[in-house]
């Protein structure tokens, strides 16, 4: 399997708001074909570190594919510091010149003098032709490396890559097809779903295994490798359900979709419709809910009663509940779920109330305590839970288990 | 002046969906101090390149950052990798071990045995409490170089850096201040901004401004530096001030605040409430504005009504206008206001209708097309506008301006 390296060049992407996008869709289109990206480097006008990057890249891995600064100005220092690292010359090409100055032309423009360093191309490179731009591309192979310079504008490198890397490097690199998959893991910590499925992935050396964790979520990553996508699907099918197996209903989705998905679908196969009281979570269940198209199939209406007297008055909490057990209880938690239900006539009612922080917690209770209830006709029932975090991640990881009570009740009325 | 490198560590980040967004909050951080950032590289649980790349940023840079790989898991290696780069062993620290069994206990899970991994430190290193996970940071001085370990979340690594790195490097680094002030802009688009207050900019070397254009507003960067922090500041409040003044009530943030801060802030002075009734947002708005700590000062209730009959039934809006007019109209808006505002009794009701997309659009009322109404008791009035982007932009931009009518409204009644 080939290796590859990206280097980004531009003094700009070093600084606080600007970052290499480029590297993204050079290395979907790298997987695409079994090559897989080893490292990336950001580096400015600066041309030690940049000459030495490029050697130490074409000294560690197969393809080495360097974007931006390709301009005609005193900054744009790769065509110099590229034929430095390769030790090979510049030299000027007529024909490159003419590409130049036929491409000022068409925007209706005098090229002015300095363009005409863009025409200096690194000796025995192929040049490859820019039709969106005045920077032309280059392609080198130096002791069996490629080496690979592109303009740094996406609209100029993608179809450069596209139509005269891309095949060059399928082709070498032959028949392989890598797929990915992703299982994300609700209610579990990182160590215990590790020890769970361990003994499975540390079978196989493909798919390869990495275990992340997000916010709320553990998220398992399948990368496979095979001749035919056929084989890596199989390989990916295999490994993800013997993993799924081991985590039993802790695993929310197999196929990377999101919690607010999960839930949605699973209202729509069982033709369920739900409604919503929120408190502490203050709008976020019902924003991740209706960020999907087409939730106002199964998603009906949402009560934000952020406070008591909305409570009383939308939800139909009695004043007594909360006086007697505070808004944040198991026993208004519930009444707030009976309430939205009889209000919305949904099949479900699902509610939520809760000390975000960083204020409001006392030692009986901290920030961080949440209670859901859900409420289905025939019952209503609660649980109770401890969260970790700031007020961010509070309200996100609330959120998330109140979907999660929600998916855990319909799946065990299936069954 | 000190230079820098971040190394990202992670093999997730050399995929094709995963960015290192770390390197940017860290490089706003050195900059702020005077350190330039002059290489940033990103590279997986490849041991090899990982040691290569430690060696030579310590050998080029001053600062050398690292960030991730502290896990407790088998592909974690930067911990085992950074004490070979810097040639020295892995020790056990009883002390790390116990912050870790600590962090379980709050958390109210048992430690797994593997976590046991978090507690060997490199020798020598002073470790840097972690109070929101189980990962610790390390910092090692090795040959006079500054060798920074931290863990990958950002709730994690940013307190650590802030409270322990910060302020030892702003003290190696000497008296350079450099300070960043940013605007915000509502309702007018980056050209328009940029032809009022280019004149202005201009004339100054010192700050610089910089121009973007965020999801939903412009942001005015500038960024001024001087021998105190003291005359920083000053700079930036000239500058800052002419733009506002050039800009008038379209800047509605002078200082970094963001939409919910500023409608927030302007309704605690005022001493005014807030309900919200939202349809296409689906909730967005009241999760924007409680996302604030202390919006319970003015925000009392919302009502998610995504389905008509949940608009009929809890905001009072007739029936026969929403057959007439649509749901999608100034007469459903508006009269979403008003029952939202005579159900909750708030000073101001703001409600939102609209199509979000993909789907739901017709050449008469396309995707994008928004209506947001507003009651004060006295009168309910109503804008249409119509919004370009995806439905996650189109819902995020619709947030926004609905608050921007709220804040204006307010201004309009103080003056």
């Amino acid at each position: 399997m080939f290796s590859a390296e990206i280097i980004a060049i531009g003094s700009e992407l070093l600084t606080p708001t600007k970052t290499d996008t480029n590297s993204l869709w050079l290395t979907g289109k790298l997987n695409e074909i079994g090559i897989e990206v080893k490292l990336k480097t950001v580096v400015g006008d600066d041309e030690t570190r940049l000459e030495e990057t490029i050697k130490d890249a074409l000294r560690r891995s197969d393809i080495v594919i360097a974007t931006g600064g390709l301009g005609p100005t005193e900054d744009d220092i790769t065509r110099k510091v590229s034929a430095r690292a390769v030790n090979r010359e510049l030299v000027f090409r007529e024909d490159v010149l003419r590409e130049v100055a036929k491409r000022f032309e068409q925007i209706k423009r005098e090229m002015p003098e300095i363009n005409r360093r863009q025409a200096f191309v690194i000796e025995g490179a192929e040049v490859l032709p820019n039709p969106n731009g005045s920077a032309a591309g280059m392609s080198v192979e130096t002791d069996g490396k490629f080496f690979i310079i592109l303009p740094g504008p996406p609209r100029e490198n993608k179809p450069m890559f596209e139509n005269f890397i891309l095949p060059k490097l399928r082709e070498r690199a032959g028949e392989i097809f890598v797929k990915r998959r992703i299982l994300r893991v609700a209610g579990m910590g990182e160590s215990a779903v590790d020890e769970l499925i361990a003994p499975i992935y540390l079978q196989y050396e493909n798919p390869q295994t990495t275990i992340l964790f997000n916010r709320s979520e553990i998220e398992i990553n399948l990368t496979a490798q095979d001749k035919s996508e056929k084989q890596a699907d199989e390989l990916l099918e295999e490994v993800a359900t013997k993993i799924a197996a081991a985590l039993g209903s802790g695993v929310f989705a197999i196929n990377g979709e999101t919690m607010e998905e999960v839930v949605g679908n699973l209202l729509l196969q069982t033709g369920k419709t739900l409604s919503l009281a929120e408190s502490c979570t203050g709008g976020l269940i019902a924003e991740r809910l209706t960020e999907i198209s087409g939730s106002s199939g199964y998603f009906i209406e949402g009560v934000v009663a952020y406070a008591n007297q909305a409570k009383i008055r939308t939800l139909n909490v009695p004043a007594e509940l909360i006086e007697k057990y505070g808004a944040v209880s198991k026993e208004v938690a519930e009444a707030m779920a009976t309430g939205m239900r009889e209000r919305s006539g949904t099949d479900y009612a699902v509610s939520i109330t809760g000390i975000a922080g960083p204020n409001g917690g006392t030692a009986e209770k901290p920030v961080g305590l949440v209670f859901i209830g859900l409420s289905d006709g025939t019952e209503t029932k609660s649980i109770k839970i401890n969260l970790p975090g700031d007020r961010y991640l509070i309200r996100w990881r609330a959120s998330q288990a109140a979907l999660d009570f929600l998916r855990r009740t319909i799946l065990k009325k299936q069954n």
